[in-house]
């Protein structure tokens, strides 16, 4: 995680970019003009999507420390989509860039070794190692304990790479069975929190964070809070802030006394900032907007501003 | 469920095969003409794989009803791999076979639409809707709540299609959550199922098993039996027989009185036959071999093989 909170630090900036690209999310120029090219068809579309990606990337490397690709909409155009995703985690890397790759991923450990070496790692072709998606880090879910979350840890441990956790997410159904209550008085996105903190115990670096986070959602901030306290070596990836719902003021509880011990994402408002403003250009709205959310997000954080 | 359960019927089998294909399952002879043409690269990885599953299709079509493809074992191959994956479903369904793509999927409601379109419907490109990888059924997992199901409810329902959440999986870990006991006294992966029957209670078909569906694994015969009778619209898909340790014995309590109710997966048995039998005709012994598993577990369940 030390490379992800250098980059924060640098920056004074504890936000992540979501590139969840729906077509109706850029600006149609960008889209006729991909469409003109390959057509209207998943080869058009994944185009479309990697020139709005780019855009937004060159539009924030200098000032947002990462981006968050969410996978379901790049294999919603299928394997063209997929290239586009591939693509776009080598171009915000070549910026600078630290890439969170959303992929929520979770086996039992034989197939997790082959989703870590996707994602993480490098796949073997007779003998040699071919990089895959090569992300930074990626989110998994825990539903299946200790051997679905070992072949991660191996590749973290080997390529300096984190993963997130799902602990408490920020849907409104989220509750229906993290929030249930265990018969030994925990709940079960406590269980899960505390099942992170021991995934990381052996990796913990030098500003006291593992490289095994949790995802927490800004949208239940008392349980942001009890987590950060619960939780001290976790870092968090924190989903729900702006279009979601959540507020600034409630993120104050995910962090510790230096500002540091969360990433917060915002995925609509910046995509879209260009929309809201009435204004073509989206990378310039999309810089605007993600500087206001580091200026609303700093207020809190007077420890990381400073 | 029902089109499923119809094939497993006019087969007699309640067997599907999984599709994961490891480059060193697949003969030498497949691999080099592969790279011959490819190159050792992810195209040539990609092309080889692509021959493997269509081989064991051809094998199998007229015996086994359904097919698993796994996605991690195409997502390690980039892009490529997933261009084999989709090329993979739309063979194995103009073979007639029914599939289940294993992703364990899983997101907040609005990007589990883009899941969704991805898996099991279609992607809207400017008014126009193409599917993407366009399964029969997905694996999903059910930790985020109801929120994250729905969007897959809702193309269950439009368009006869089937999704299996992870309830108690075949891994040795799988308890560490999984089997912890709630307040009320149930334990997690029961109260999960109880959300199955729950999702799928508008969906149930002619033969009492609704759209929704559960991952039991064959190692854990005790909570197979009682998952059979405490979910009984709930059709399994079972894990975990031979390679992964689980016996036909074990599989009897997961299955209804007609021989019907679960849906057992064998992968690694079936691709590497033709080495465990020393013959480079991967298609004969992957048939042999399913063969044997069909006359293994119809012996425990008399009342299907009638």
């Amino acid at each position: 995680m030390d490379r992800l909170i250098e980059r924060i630090l640098a920056m004074k900036n504890p936000t992540v970019a979501g590139l969840d690209p729906k077509l109706d999310y850029i600006p149609a120029a960008v889209r006729e003009a991909a469409y003109a090219e390959y057509g209207r068809t998943f080869e058009g579309a994944a185009a479309a999507l990697l020139r709005f990606n780019k855009g937004l990337i060159d539009a924030l490397c200098d000032i947002v420390p990462a981006v968050k690709p969410q996978a379901a909409y790049y294999e919603m155009y299928g394997w063209q989509g997929m290239r586009t995703l591939q693509e776009t985690i080598a171009y915000a890397k070549e910026k600078g860039m630290y890439v969170i790759t959303d992929g929520k991923r979770n086996d039992i450990g034989a197939t997790m070794e082959a989703y870590a070496a996707a994602h993480l790692g490098a796949t073997d072709i007779e003998g040699e190692a071919y990089p895959a998606f090569d992300s930074d880090a990626l989110t998994v879910n825990g539903y299946l304990g200790t051997d679905g979350i070992a072949p991660l840890l191996a590749q973290c441990k080997a390529r300096e790479k984190a993963i997130f956790v799902l602990v408490k997410t920020s849907n409104p159904s989220s509750g229906e069975l993290q929030d249930l209550p265990l018969a030994d008085g925990m709940t079960v996105y406590e269980r899960m929190g505390r099942m992170c903190e021991q995934w990381g115990q052996e990796q913990v670096g030098r500003y006291g964070y593992s490289a095994v986070g949790a995802v927490v959602g800004a949208t239940y901030p008392e349980m942001l809070t009890e987590l950060r306290q619960k939780l001290p070596h976790t870092f968090f990836l924190i989903p729900g802030y702006g279009a979601q719902g959540g507020g600034a003021e409630g993120l104050r509880g995910g962090f510790d006394e230096r500002g540091l011990g969360g990433i917060v994402n915002s995925s609509r408002a910046i995509m879209c900032a260009w929309k809201k403003e009435g204004c073509d250009d989206f990378k310039a709205a999309a810089r605007r907007e993600a500087l206001r959310m580091r200026e609303d997000i700093l207020r809190v954080l007077p420890g990381l501003g400073r």
